[in-house]
């Protein structure tokens, strides 16, 4: 942390603040021109309130020097970090995990069905929502735990892992039990009880990233989470909103490249949700594997004109097993496999 | 709403487009014109699934008319809503209602001080968080359970019923019991758990518009409470996100003039939180007064510098009384008192 | 400027460092701590390249700690500066200055006939746009010369000084001798040769905010034509662009307020084009006068629906005269005057 | 285009409305229904005043069902456009163009070092920037004439076509005779007198999107320099302005796709300034390659840490023979050519 002082501060300001830092757990450097003054903070420089610091009469700015996310913090943890997703697929090696799936789980058949063809070309887990976030109250809200046991049934009949998304901490203790991974949804990025209470489960936690959130407030959800001790965080980038109205959101594929150089955390990408329309999903999901993506969330669907919800979207199993293929042939290109 | 046939488009492709039409309970009107086919719906075109039908073969565009929203809708509720804060405070009339208080409860002292304070200078409400929506998990979380017993007791003091905000359905039943208005967050807004279990409750609910919350979005989200059953909910503009960095946020004073002629709730402004700046403050309230709002969130701390939280947009009972006379002067020229 | 060391820099490092900031004019104080070195600038850093500097092995950040602008910086400035539009209207003193005018001239009789009943309802210059800059070239784009002829015809039956916009440097000439305030619209807001040219011109300038620029980049524009040797700058806030649809743009208030304290320069507010709505225009500019702008630049059409451009947001004499009416009583809350 | 009348409009109002829209040279259909009354234009609507329509008393809604530029959309030119950079280079094609050279030219030894190793590496074209837009007027504002003759000269030696930027009219006689493609910077994008005289010169136009500008009105600019006669405009995404700060701007690389499925014209990619990180260029570079652009625009410098602009986002040239190395690789995983 480094502290300008105002031109012509009084001395005792320039105590308070030193005292001030001080108490804040670190030694203080003092520089002292005729013009300029400025205070050094050596070590830790968390314990300091930079607000208050930065109110105090003959300061005029505090800067941050260090990251306020530690965990996560790629300083820290040099290793990139890999999560099983569950049954030992693995994501943020090597290879490239591809979760798939439909928006929402329907039926039995529709869930079962696209869960054995994205599994036969080659997806990593099996995605599909049962509790759905709704923009009206009169829309289609999903199948609630009916929707789970349909994905329990789709895993018990592939082996894929399933990954779905909570809306309430009433459903921490049950998606603790049921399923393989648990998503948070961009709209409860900073749904804070909900991110402490699945900081205490065991299951790695797929966390979007929200509308407007910046790439370092998402970073601190995600310490949220491994504060409360879980630190299987699987981050994804889902587009963010922009003025511009053509597509749904703005895929940001920079952030992509930012988070894996600030943490060690995977990162996936949601080409599907990002974009809104189903002719986009190819070409953007070979864009997000050569800027450095460890995996990809994709909407598949049996019928899309029928789907429930997002069947502009939606890819059909056959477009998601062409796909396939065309990330197979890309991998390789950048030092990847899928 | 409006579908426009594709150049083209075959026979049984418009019987479709029709019959799903149908299917959503409405009448269509067919104009075919040598180069452009239009099919216009009679009748409530909410059964239509806007998303299939635009995803229909021979369909080259679906257009919505009417407002997504019903109930929060001024088209059906023309006139001004006005909600009672408790013991007789309302919202939504002629005279303005200003919510005051810290934007964090700290101690007896300091919230039965500042209640004190801001009663005597004419606030309508008192606020103050207990639970503490923070970026960061290693900042202050609020006192909890602790500090609504504090509010009820500066309630009990003043006389000023409390404004506190909620962060997880675990905490419904207990706001119910002990608080006056309920406060969903501005990152809560579009939790939508949260929102159905509020709309079973009978409190007013101060609903705070999301970062980067479209002013549909927004009534959207009140209409989830109002279809709950709850119709008390006051709108509260506090800044969007933009590009701009000078101000924590950028108050959107136009959307309070749209929101007033759109629906019939009431709509607060909180510029403490929307600029983060104490000294804009002033302005930013009587901007807020002059565009029409309804009333106002004013964050006043006994001791900005020694706040826990937001200290940097916190004005002193001395300011605020001041501003209190400012607004006061200024209601009678937009036909307000105070 | 405030230079921080990577951990575990090496020696010539630092002096490298430190010879680059003293080439750039200025003394070079070093706190070396056990952990972190930092550097600070003693005078005027303007000399140095930020970003050479952060370039260099061996440093981790390099910060700013004074306004890129100068001529327009509050700070070497205190007094508000105060100009004359023509013919002794003032913009920039206790009296608000209200612009007022049609989006495009086109004819006599319509300029002529709203300048008359502007002048009478107490407006301080006309506007009216001769040159349009427009989104498609297929739309109306403004008369040329003859509505600068037309224009000063509208000056010398009225007395009102003229404002009108230039697009291109080929008429910086031309509008020296024929305008009395050369308006610069959002989207030439960097356009830097233009500023250059504006620069060496006599007249002052109405520099409208561009539709993404920041409070920043909008007074370095300011910079531009000052440091030609033009410091008539007279700011516009116009709207910025955000996510949010029902409005063209989004008023930003609070710059107004910003602006004001980081420079000297007179601020008005153009609620037309920013909401893009007549019946906004009313409250808005309530709100504009109540944030502090020093004036106001409104669409004032005498046949709104049958307007060449921007009909849609242009209010008539009467209502004007009106909205006069109501700016009248409220400028003394706020210590104006009209 | 559609008219929605509004409920229980007046007959005299529909006559209108009817009347305004054949005299834009449409034939209206009329759907009549008990609550909802639809006109629907047959023919080109370009002739219509949506604005004006919009303002008509009785009128609820006007919906434009066409996009307004012509020249550029890919509906009336199914076909690919490919341009010639100069001496045969093309982009457009199968075979990706790669643009890359300095922000500035600084010295003859530096362009022309720097020309013949982005030559050897395979470049298409030598960029350079002559005029610089610069934000702060005290920065270098580029080398001006001296830069171009040092272009040409860069252009002899290595037979590379030479783009740079162009920054005022003034300059477009010179420009049409000294350099091979004409470059229109963000800033200038909307600057309709410029791209109005460039419409008239026969020089291909790598036209840079804004940064806050909507597709719709990039392919506007685009359509004013094709509805002036010059139909060889190229298209360069180089990022939007959001409110993430880690990188200069959020590069919206579905923009590529989109732009390729509304218009025939090609698509470039600047991750240089998009990102302004030199260690994104090459994850972005291939990003935008899988993503469908038909070029990039790469910054490169002999000596980063020492140009005069723009360092920190510049390349080595043995960084660009490594990227175009990797760029070879991935191209055929896109059906391209290097």
């Amino acid at each position: 942390m480094v502290v300008i002082m105002k031109r012509g501060f009084a001395p005792e300001e320039l105590e308070k603040a030193i005292r001030t830092m001080e108490e804040g757990g670190v030694k203080v450097m003092v520089s002292k021109g005729s013009e300029t003054t400025i205070l050094g903070a050596e070590g830790n420089a968390d314990g300091i309130d930079q607000e208050k610091l930065s109110l105090l009469p003959g300061v005029e700015r505090v800067m941050r020097v260090t990251e306020p996310y530690k965990k996560a913090n790629r300083k820290y943890h040099p290793e990139d970090t890999v999560i099983d997703l569950g049954g030992g697929a693995l994501v943020g090696g090597e290879k490239l995990a591809v979760v798939a799936g439909p928006c929402s789980v329907e039926s039995e058949e529709q869930i079962v069905g696209v869960a054995q063809a994205v599994k036969a070309a080659g997806a990593a887990a099996l995605r599909g929502g049962a509790f759905k976030p709704r923009t009206s109250p009169y829309a289609f809200q999903g199948m609630g735990n009916d929707g789970i046991r349909l994905l329990q049934e789709a895993r018990a009949v592939t082996g894929l892992p399933i990954v779905t998304e909570i809306m309430s901490t009433d459903n921490v203790e049950m998606f603790e039990m049921c399923v393989d991974v648990i998503q948070v949804g961009a709209r409860n990025m900073q749904n804070f009880d909900l991110l402490k209470q699945l900081g205490k489960t065991t299951k790695p936690i797929l966390l979007k990233r929200g509308l407007s959130s910046t790439i370092e407030e998402w970073l601190m959800s995600a310490e949220y989470i491994m504060a409360g001790g879980n630190e299987k965080v699987i981050l994804c980038e889902r587009g963010i909103r922009t003025f511009e109205t053509f597509t749904r959101n703005t895929l940001d594929l920079s952030a992509v490249l930012a988070v894996k150089q600030l943490s060690h955390l995977p990162v996936v990408v949601d080409p599907s949700h990002a974009c809104g329309k189903a002719w986009m999903v190819e070409r953007m999901s070979m864009a997000a594997l050569a800027a450095g993506a460890d995996g990809l969330l994709i909407e598949v669907h049996n019928d899309p004109p029928h789907a429930k919800c997002d069947g502009a979207q939606s890819i059909t199993p056959e477009q998601f097993t062409d796909l396939m293929g065309k990330l197979g042939t890309l991998a390789p290109c950048v030092g990847r496999e899928l």
